[in-house]
């Protein structure tokens, strides 16, 4: 069987996502067992290496990895040097040297998963690769969703809210919503928006009027150093908080409220909708079924629906 | 079963106290095998999270989980971001995505276990929370102690000797030798003994006229922020040692010198009484032994003294 | 069975070379497999402690201890304290509470393998102690060299060119090299000799005018601190380069170009011999068998060439 990366949400169909979506939700309750644990991988080594510092993240593909019987080694930021500094064609001889199945990698420049992938035997799944995509994330945040409003999330509308320009999340996102069939809006600030986005099939909007529309509110991250002087992308936290922080009170009844975490409270969220019902907590749970998932369809291959089962 | 969280001695019986050191003895045997580990808590999953560094007795958790063949994930100090930026009950969420049994918690705050038992639905153990909890040392202490001086402490006079007023060790440990029926004497200058302490149903002494009375001289670790200006505690560790500090000079044959480690050699203990007959390596040794069996009653319960054997 | 270390190759006999590199070789197609793993330690504790950081190396022997099946711990750097500041025999204290079957430390200091091995009772396997020996770092290469030249390395002649003075690769590779029949010379400019070295039993030059003569040509990691003001043993990288680095032109077909990594391209080797054929990469890649069976042997002992195939 031929190797499969997992590097942008555009390596998968369809079909695939729906399959790991599908993988995902066969171990749920595995999670639930006393032994939350399958032999599938056992021997296989998984090797996560993170030259951004992502611990919740790297835990979860660890974790998942172990769920599955596989072998773990992390290698995180400086333990491999600056990741400017040494011919990532190097650092994958060094990695093939332990023959791993599956390297996992966030590192800071967009491209840098593609380089690996052209130079080591294993698979690689982008953990994040700068501002370029991170599918994991948008995986989880298919499968949580999934698990609150049903398998068929066709015509469903999302309006993702905030710092476009700088997310990969939001690049994920939009082609995997997309992807199932939803309609994408986009709310920000004309400073936070890419040049072009409309290309990617979405509409784009430049205040809340409409949210009432929104079956999903997608909320991404402020960065503090998006209101730093020379950065001109915001004027305040506080200013931004104003306009386009979602309290409950914005919200209508039945609306999902999604954030990739960490939280800004106060800032992109009042605290009030952070504690309220939403599906924040869901996401995160989401993280490790789908990652097993991920890992799981990496080694096995997403052709065969049926071989999930027969494994768990 | 209720879930069973150990963050304060007082959430043991000493009929738990004592099925916890006779299961930790029943796990002696597995020590000296040369396949050191059991089965019991396989695909079970045990997260450390040091906010506080403390690498030996996260180790000591960590292969002691391993032992029982459970699934571990260590987080440590920045990993999780500042103790005190976040809310808990936040970090608790992202815990639980993981699906752990057990979360072994240290953290500079008093109380910040029973936070974060509030919130997940794991058990918790404290590895050390602030000036308030060591559990796990007490334990390990009492059963040094059991191995030296046989099953029955009752009567038995323990002097603790050093800053108890800082001292979650002492806290702990006053707790526990009381439990197993020892007469406790604390021993300090009154610049390290808390006001009131008397009501814990302790005897203080300002100086060590009466250690000859003593079977057990435990030592507490000086930190040399004590000699700090402004903190007044102590006017320098050289007039500690030489008024505190215990030698094997000041010892009659027979009495068991204890110290939870790390040892400053020259301040509370002298060279000759370090590297003498003591139990303090015996202490270090007790560590894995009595975490195992704390890991595995956490899980496996704490009321039927014959599932020990069984699992063996 | 007697506990065995291996803290210098001089602790090894010609046959228990060759039968750890036996044993590496009969390793090689569990690497080859699905199910990259031996039962072999199961339920022992193997514990990596780098007081240096080597994140590679400490990745290696811990992903060789996981394909034997072993449980492992990792202490690194500050996790111990300073490596000066207290006594090894404290630390081994610590360790041997863990009743490890074997700790593999890498110190800054020549000799703390032998201090550590005096006071544990686990096997010691040195990764690496100051100026001293990198046993592991020779047997690799040995093994790389067999894979490439076949196994009779008798009378194969090997150039080690660069910082002989301060490299205990070159000290642990000249052992080895002649253990095995081979002949050594040593190139280097004087500056960069130990004095008496020709002791050892290798010829010594000063220029590189009979590197035609090499089947092996081993080049050395030059540090750039030998060029530091006061230093005063290379007068710049830039001039090192130009007198003894190593390019594609400089070399005949069929010699053998290796080097312990990570590479200075332009220093010691120019990107087109780090790119063009050579051993670095089989090098690289021979760290998991090689440590693999150091570890094995450790346990399992070196008389008995016929366990392997049974393990197996």
């Amino acid at each position: 069987m031929p190797r499969r990366n997992l590097i942008s949400i555009e390596d998968l169909t369809r079909g695939d996502v729906e399959l790991l979506l599908d993988t995902a939700e066969s171990f749920l309750p595995v999670l639930e067992r006393d032994i939350k644990k399958v032999p599938t991988l056992r021997g296989r080594t998984i090797i996560n290496v993170f030259w951004e510092a992502s611990p919740r993240t790297s835990a979860s593909f660890d974790l998942a990895a172990k769920r599955l019987s596989a072998d773990t080694l992390v290698f995180r930021g400086s333990a491999l040097g600056d990741p400017h500094g040494e011919a990532l064609k190097d650092v994958a001889i060094t990695l093939d040297a332990y023959s791993p199945d599956i390297v996992i990698l966030r590192h800071p420049s967009a491209g840098a998963c593609r380089v690996l992938a052209a130079n080591t035997r294993a698979s690689v799944i982008n953990a994040g690769d700068g501002g370029h995509q991170d599918p994991t994330q948008c995986l989880l945040d298919l499968f949580a969703l999934r698990q609150s409003l049903g398998r068929d999330l066709d015509g469903r509308r999302v309006f993702i809210i905030g710092d476009i320009l700088h997310s990969r999340v939001a690049r994920s996102g939009i082609m995997g919503f997309k992807m199932l069939g939803m309609d994408v809006t986009l709310v920000a600030p004309p400073t936070l928006l890419p040049r072009g986005i409309e290309e990617m099939g979405v509409d784009v909007r430049h205040d809340l009027s409409e949210l009432g529309d929104a079956d999903v509110v997608y909320l991404l991250r402020v960065e503090s150093d998006l209101t730093e002087p020379g950065a001109a992308y915001l004027p305040s936290l506080r200013e931004y908080a104003r306009v386009w922080g979602i309290s409950s009170a914005r919200l209508r009844p039945g609306q999902r409220l999604m954030h990739p975490g960490p939280l800004n409270r106060g800032v992109e969220i009042s605290a009030d909708a952070a504690d309220g019902e939403n599906l924040i907590a869901s996401q995160v749970f989401s993280g490790l079924a789908v990652r097993m998932a991920i890992l799981y369809r990496t080694v096995i291959g997403y052709s065969d629906g049926t071989a999930t089962r027969e494994a768990l």
